[in-house]
């Protein structure tokens, strides 16, 4: 259990594909261009793929100098090099309670086409119109997973939580002022939901929810390990 | 603007009914018994009825020693002494997500009695079961006001609010455990609720709702100042 | 119960107007340019007014290229599409306890009367000189609903609440610094605030207190439900 | 989408066996004696049998008088009235980081059991003495899902995470004192995990990580919907 | 400067009434009953008075076994030991917002009086009846200094500051419930003062605004160092 | 009691010497140019002399096109317009722990100046080097209060609450990082004193605590109200 | 590195002595009478000696039973069962603010002695008397390392760290009442120590600063690793 | 113990060296140009050598005209005048969980070295791939004293903990998002550690964890005091 490719200032976890099925994702925030650079190319030969998150247009540039085929969702602020093209598998709803919060749910969205999920956006479905989430409760019904994403309040994953019969991936968002303290609100909200079947990440954190997302539709596509 | 009585450890505000339209309530909790009891005394005497909340049994047994009409709201801990027998009037409806919550709707509703307003219960409407507070709705649309209240994700008035064309008084309730935080929780959901005319009460604070919507529902039924 | 504009990024909930007595509001803060033209155009075209929010200067110009009788409210930051000039009906009194709350004052302002509300300002009567206040009872005698703005200590809802027999709606505001910790300080005074009446909104929310003192005003004015 | 069975106090849920596939279960702490058993009473009418959690010894008592069947986890508090007797299917382990926190896990096992789960327990395995996880990773490995319980540091779902390729349900414990805050610390470790797939529930919530389980495990075992 | 009686346990600073011109103050809370005994007997030798605070009923009557002259005020928890009898001097106000507040007050009048201050007691004075405090206005007028103590919004000493010119030491209690969270919601508004001359002193901490005013009385009653 | 002038955005309070002896100050942070301009000249006007906090440079110019007398102390970021040139009396000691605390301690220094009281300025005194304070007991024995400015640890003020005599005003800045939390460490260092004689003004306050000291100072110099 | 004692409940992790040099220690609060009998049992069958914290009088009794060479620090909690008598080495001094902290001193003296660390107790030091830390300099000048106790302000630590040469183990604890916030507030003050040389373990918890002292103290006793 | 450099704005502690074995530090984070050279100036005059943290380039720039030999680390913002060329004696490790952690890293590393320890380097060790601290065990073996630095989950101090017999000083970091809170999480995850061993500084506080690991690792090289 012991391989990693050491650059001194990072320790790549090149072993981490197959103890969980997921390579190592760069989270680019606050990193050095040189760096990020040299990082993104060691995994871009080791894996033949690689992701990025949290990046700037700037760091998107400079990745193209060396990745040419790097793509950019610059709402998500997600970077995907990635040449195969296998189909996407499953189904994988990520709902949002307002138009807001969409810069989360691209970042879900991104990141689980990445790992091949079939992903499906159903944005401002917040609960002070409640109608809107209840007319789309096909959508919903042909789910292995759901994606709640929320910011103010944090109602939307009990309602969804207590309409599906699959599990419901919560993600608070800073989205809000005032007493939402910078998604303190909607993160207690989701833990504290009187729905079950709803677990939480950490705010803003599309991409967490996404690999939870990817990891349940695998395990339902392609079966799990005990049946 | 200077009527009160002195009893050197209180200063009993007489003059608040010809100000508020409501006379002084007793807050019974952590008040020796010798107090409690001038002080209900006095205020009978003054306003011919008086309204306890925060009441042990204990205080009750207490009360009724020197006011024997007295009776007591066992789960809404409320005494309340009061020989008129004015018809209520208007129409508030007083809403709880849980079981669990009814102790501090028993207390709105005690009070708003008290009070001269026609109250309404609806418990154990959690949007976990969404469909519960919907077929409802007819209920909610007689209101003048609503009191939505709610421990854990303290969901509830925000799908409310989305509904009704009156305010919503939102109290958040301390149901609930963990990072609940002693209703903390549902408190900043509700100050953060995606839809409008929901204002807030302190935690567990039926009394304080109560009272908010007898206001408004005096003004409905008895008419405004500038019509 | 299922009516909304579906723009993909958003659901308009072009049914609230029914439901609620107020078409949906736009929250302009953070919204993309084309987002916000695309919402404001439906929204008008749907109800022939439209109402932003947290608009900036930017924001507002990008309005007035489509609708060029668009109105700006520069210090309480909010756009205006309005052409019938029905009367304002009712009184609700805004007070502020600094000059520094006016931008949360004004927001409330121009909301209400955006919504059909005689809205009266009285700003700077804080209760570090109480006779600013008392000084001006009269005007508060006329209002069916007071809201009351303070940052700081927050403490000027708990001296009108005892002054007035209507309901009173705090706005704490994040005027202040050090141990205020934007807006907290003065939002749990008024969550214990030791008068009656007084129910709270986020911090910094005029819209939202005008939102329930319009509700409020028209239920007095146009009369309630069950008279 | 309407029905629900209205003991005026309580709204059954009895349709959310049909949409979530899980029959609505009794939180039984703090709820009156005589609640208690009618709740019981009309939900094992409906289903066949019942379950409840945060149940007291006396509560135990009060049960058996009705449904002699019921049994008791002392350790776990959970109540369950069953007589089915389906084979557990799947695979779920369920981890704690100490001794302390196996009454979390217990209610985990419980519950997960009572909805046909095949539940596994591997207690003690804190990161303090990192060996004692390791030399588990095979049993990691047989599981559709991992239930990582741990207070104090709350470290014991990072290392998980980064060994398995399934969703990790962390769930924070109260066990701890001082800066424990209750069960915060813990819970903000598991919400900033640097590992990924883990989800966290509110503290203490070992029903609601065992919800989740089964949910992911049956859609494993049985098939989810689109493959 | 180094004198002090060492008690192993305990190192009684007896230097400090030459520094300082109060002797040390026992904090019984929590004391063994030998430890406390032996304690008051040295600070008794030492000074010929000592004052105990915090104290429970079982605490004083160890110290009457010893010190049979000590007395006891039960509503205020401290225990005095004292055969001087000079006369107070000055003028210290001690003002309560209500009634629940007495405790708090009555430890700061004790101890005051102990000291040698002349105090006043001034209850249920809270903003909520606003007149109570105006008519009193003449009161507070005498006083060199005043103590103003308040739970729930802690409002009363923002509005006493604002009347007088003379310093105002704010005491928070923890009266009150919910948001409250024992005394933080009164210790946020008095920091928050927006009237001047207020300094604020731990919740429910009488004692400590009795020695601060107490040091101002003596220095404007015997004179300062400097004029 | 009831003068002011009204400006409509401002209600200046014109009657506040009287009752306080200190004429109202200008918090100029966040005001705007025209206003700031207006609100100088009243209260220059009606008391020759004016002073104003938290102001900036620009602000500083502005009020000197309208009032060239006007003097900046830029540190301390306090304006003051003042003709009069009455001598400083009594003696106040403003101690800091360090050299980043300088500008709350010269905001002290500025206004106890004009307001008439002889500061002297101790910097750099924390009690890292212990020595330093000690070694300039003889300057705190001669002052009639004492400001004890510090950020991190905040432990300056419980020292020399324990070497001198008189009220120490504790005022935390928010000089620090990480844990410190805005000022929030040293504020609850000082609220939580175990020395006496201790009180605590907001974060970064030195204007009140000047205010407060120089209450003290007037009181002892020119006598109080009841020797 | 795999060894440990499986009890299904626990893992005993009989590997650790020849890790880190300390045997593991029974953290007794909470646990089940028969499985701590099991565990001491156990660790005393593989070590020769035992420790176990934060035990009651009635686990003590427990223990004795089956261990009769077992004695009780009962003001410290702790259990120790130890047949060596190997000589005490070096020196440690554990430093208290006042006498509540001594339940925590006696904690990290009875476990440091158990480890076979010399220490020396020094109560009741804290700064309000600041001459009685400075009077004990040379005693400080003998240890290899100073364990500072303190509740309240918790500024003890930041002035022994300005005075020694060697490390400082500071120890908040939750000695004081109102904003001290259950040791919060020392916490905070330790963490923000402007002296150097000090870190921090968590609240009341004098075993671990125990602990960190006899690693110390034994790598200078000793020797270290690579001189 | 009384020597001082008086600057007035400053007082050096030029004692410090002959207590504490460390010459005073410059925090040079907002001191101003003209106050910072003179510090530099002096304090290299006495000490012959002089170490800033928390510097900018700019700062550096101001110092170098002054102090030609100055050296600069970016990325650990330490300035370093030192023309001494003593051998580093001991080993201290220097850990980290992630890449982003490395500036906190920087500045223990440089500090470190300033004062004659050896420092190693061990960079994204952090516990989501737990090979890679485990690979490294042989090299933590050699130290002294380890130092580890972690921001979001704070999990590796307590998997070190459990591996090493020195002490561990932990540093959490402000590097993560959403629910990091700056730094709390890590803060708190490491004051709760499961691993005995550790103790905490301050956030981002790489210059104290350097301090600490300084003293100990000249204890065990140079021999401590009571052998």
């Amino acid at each position: 259990m012991n391989n990693y490719t050491d650059l001194d200032y990072a320790k790549l976890d090149t072993d981490r594909f197959s103890r969980t099925g997921f390579a190592e994702v760069v989270f680019c925030q606050g990193k050095q261009d040189n760096f990020l650079k040299d990082i993104f190319f060691q995994l871009y030969n080791t894996h033949g793929k690689v992701l990025g998150t949290r990046a700037t247009a700037h760091q998107f540039e400079i990745i193209k100098t060396i990745l040419p085929e790097a793509i950019y969702d610059e709402v998500g602020r997600v970077i995907k090099v990635q040449t195969d093209n296998e189909p996407l598998i499953g189904n994988v709803v990520v709902a949002t309670a307002g138009t807001a919060d969409i810069p989360v749910a691209k970042e879900a969205l991104s990141c689980g086409e990445f790992w091949g999920t079939n992903m499906i956006a159903l944005y401002d479905v917040g609960v002070s119109g409640i109608h809107r989430i209840l007319s789309n409760k096909e959508l919903l019904d042909k789910a292995n997973c759901v994606i709640a994403i929320a910011g103010m309040d944090g109602a939307l994953p009990s309602v969804i939580g207590g309409l599906v019969n699959v599990p419901v991936i919560a993600v608070p968002t800073s989205v809000g002022y005032g007493a939402n303290f910078g998604g303190l609100s909607p993160l207690l909200t989701m833990l504290n939901s009187c729905a079950n079947g709803v677990s939480v990440v950490n705010i803003d954190n599309g991409f967490s929810a996404a690999y939870i997302a990817t990891q349940i539709n695998r395990l339902v596509v392609r079966g799990g390990k005990n049946e």
